[in-house]
């Protein structure tokens, strides 16, 4: 059977991210996760997150600091307490004026792809 | 085509949460999601969240204040930069000691069943 998790982020490992930043992988399929999977980003004043495209979907939530996001070519800013849904397929990055901390779930099969082929 | 979406959680209804909290979807299949929605609910201190168990999985994060997280009979501290995974078939409920937010996912599923039917 599944157990509950209840954990601090400090708990997690921290790996870098490409563009500056680092991540840590709070709830995966390791822990039981069918669907959705909870990242936990930081990037630094003047750093930002990957500049790309895939084909699966973004929900993110800004915890702190203050930067932009760019997505299909229009940017906006983005600070505490903004959102983001990024569909499949949408180019997207968020660059950190100042340090930033946010929250980026995404499909299980995500954290399958980068976690059991590191 | 779906849209990315960047907005600030003001400008989302919050809604009245059983329990004696508030909620707001931020992310739903309204907005084109396919697998999971994002929410945002507060909790003022001394009131909780639902305490009940369902089919479907939470991954929650705590933004801010300090409370409790029953999980299946088990009792945890929980307060800034917790993170909380509740699989399908537990029971859970997290009582505020002080002002609590917190961000919790689901499957969009949950979404549609709610939203569609009030």
């Amino acid at each position: 059977m599944v157990k509950p998790v209840v954990e601090k982020i400090d708990n997690v490992e921290a790996m870098p991210l490409e563009g500056g930043g680092d991540i840590r992988w709070l709830i995966t399929h390791r822990n039981g996760a069918l669907n959705f999977s909870m990242r936990y980003i930081t990037v630094p004043g003047g750093k930002s997150t990957p500049a790309h495209r895939h084909d699966y979907e973004h929900e993110i939530f800004i915890l702190d600091g203050e930067g932009e996001a760019e997505l299909d070519g229009s940017v906006s800013p983005v600070s505490k307490d903004s959102f983001i849904f990024i569909p499949g397929g949408a180019f997207h990055t968020i660059r950190a004026k100042t340090d930033m901390k946010l929250i980026c779930v995404v499909p299980v099969e995500v954290a399958r792809m980068f976690l059991d082929n590191r």
